[in-house]
């Protein structure tokens, strides 16, 4: 959705399925471990089987963050073998949290299937997202050497306390009359920006970089995780879903996003009659979306969420020391910016 | 509650005090580093702090899970100093397992005040959960050398994903016709034994005991965890309010314990009667407790949890390579048969 030169070295798609194909035997050896009947649901979480327990062959998410760790751990000199674990650890974290929010949110479908808690209930779902978290961590000092395990350890629980503060926010957002655009980043750098910057982290710990490569690391991974988090408010207005696979109802939801935000916040006339629209009404109101969608970029926030999007893609390539032995990366960058799913 | 000879040593009640006051400076530094306002919630969770965050000086629990990670860590040649960590760490996941299991099972009060998710509602009470349990991996990782981190992570998140599968049996136990003793065995271990056994097996790590040595302080703390169940089912039906502060209800309630269990189980005319009582009418009538109660006694069940009860204490200090070095587990074992609260 955004301009930038093509993207050097491996396509990202290419990328992404390798991360996925060496990720989901490792992920799917730890959801086999758990108890039944955690282990049926954490396979149909991940898309693997149906209700019952029957296979089934879509795939599941799409690994982007498997692929930050290994992809860092090779532009940190380190190997994808030696990071898999830690890559299937951060898979392992972002599908706790989905199951948490879903809970929370009350959102009723995950990648086009009715969510887990849906399924099986809160109770259960709640369960299985904290059974995921033990997993995970349990993952990391079962496959790394202490002294990184403890290091690796420290990072993702960081983030998951950083990821808790962002969700929380989220949860409040909804309610509150005016975010503004920095209390939106805020947010979404604990909600998003976060885990991705930790998985660059667990990488550059894999590979056994010093401490201010991880911590270059973490910042590409965060500013790229903004990147992808304003990317993604913008197709949840101006998506097509035939592509995204998901719905462009984030007005008709009356959801925050920077592009909202920053239309909410520019104090032009249009902004004025977007929050008649969005605070007006009560909620079970229908929304005119494509009126709102008008004031939206009317106002300057679409133009604001593509302007701060690539900000934060060039921002993530200056983190990373050498951009010409992180190719992987610098192509995961590029298909953040350009996603159109 | 059972007859046993008097405990040797340090009175329990000073032990418990003396885990509480070692513990709790920890436990602060740990919730003051969460950010708001689950650092409020956290504190309020605690019992240190109103809902307005207003200090508060009531005690929090009762700290028997520290009192056997320091007892174990002392009995195995270590010092308190070195397992405090440790100790805290199993206390915060205590708590993070609390807060999700009042949601769970929609319980809206825990140490006589609102629970959490009563306070601030469901979806903060998951988040201050799930932030605890990420508290208690970082205390360990950051507290302790990296090889006994990497250990006592490894079994700490064995010990959640045992506990979920043991929540998830227990919020289907009432659902369940007729549970037998085994399963509810099974349940209760998962629930309780577990944990007390990961307290024990952390406190062992913390003193650089051998495998063998921390399998088999696991072991006592499992059956001790048993043993402490079985009298909470006991008081959960003849316990005095007064005492125990908190009501005796299970009967009226319905819930599962292993008195009832027992007795439904004992192919007695009582049971038939007993049973009809528990699952004939529709849960709103109200149950004649005092009724149900003789018959859970006339059917056995009183009798069995008492003497399983003594069994497990039993196994428990039979466990202890040699109970003369370690006194004051001794006397917890022994406080846990006695207590009346």
């Amino acid at each position: 959705m955004i301009e930038t030169t093509p993207a050097p070295g491996r396509r990202a798609d290419e990328i992404l399925t390798d991360a996925r194909n060496l990720c989901e035997p490792v992920l799917r050896e730890a959801i086999a471990w758990l108890p039944d009947p955690l282990r049926l649901m954490g396979g149909y979480h991940f898309g693997w089987s149906d209700v019952d327990g029957s296979p089934r062959s879509a795939r599941s998410g799409k690994a982007l963050r498997p692929a930050l760790t290994l992809g860092t751990a090779v532009a940190c000199g380190g190997t994808t073998a030696a990071a898999v674990h830690a890559a299937a650890a951060v898979e392992l974290v972002h599908n706790f949290t989905l199951l948490h929010d879903d809970v929370m949110d009350g959102d009723q479908s995950r990648r086009g299937r009715p969510a887990v808690w849906k399924v099986w209930g809160i109770a259960d779902a709640i369960l299985l997202g904290d059974a995921m978290h033990a997993l995970a961590v349990r993952l990391l000092v079962a496959a790394l050497p202490a002294v990184a395990a403890s290091a690796a350890v420290a990072e993702l629980e960081m983030t998951v306390i950083e990821m808790c503060r962002g969700q929380h926010e989220d949860c409040g957002l909804g309610a509150a009359r005016l975010a503004d655009v920095g209390e939106y980043a805020r947010m979404a750098m604990g909600k998003t920006g976060s885990l991705m910057g930790c998985a660059c982290s667990l990488g550059a710990i894999c590979a056994g970089a010093d401490a201010a490569t991880v911590s270059r690391m973490n910042t590409f991974g965060r500013e790229l995780g903004m990147a992808f988090q304003f990317v993604d408010d913008l197709m949840g207005i101006w998506g097509d879903p035939a592509v995204t696979g998901k719905p462009a109802d984030d007005l008709a939801r009356r959801s925050m996003s920077l592009p909202v935000v920053a239309a909410l916040g520019s104090g032009t006339i249009a902004a004025s009659e977007l929050a008649a629209m969005y605070y007006g009404p009560p909620p079970d109101i229908s929304m005119d979306t494509e009126r709102a969608a008008a004031l939206v970029e009317s106002a300057g926030g679409r133009h604001r969420a593509l302007r701060d999007a690539q900000q934060r893609v060039d921002a993530a390539i200056a983190a990373l020391i050498d951009p010409s032995t992180a190719e992987d990366l610098v192509a995961l960058a590029h298909l953040v910016s350009h996603r159109d799913r």
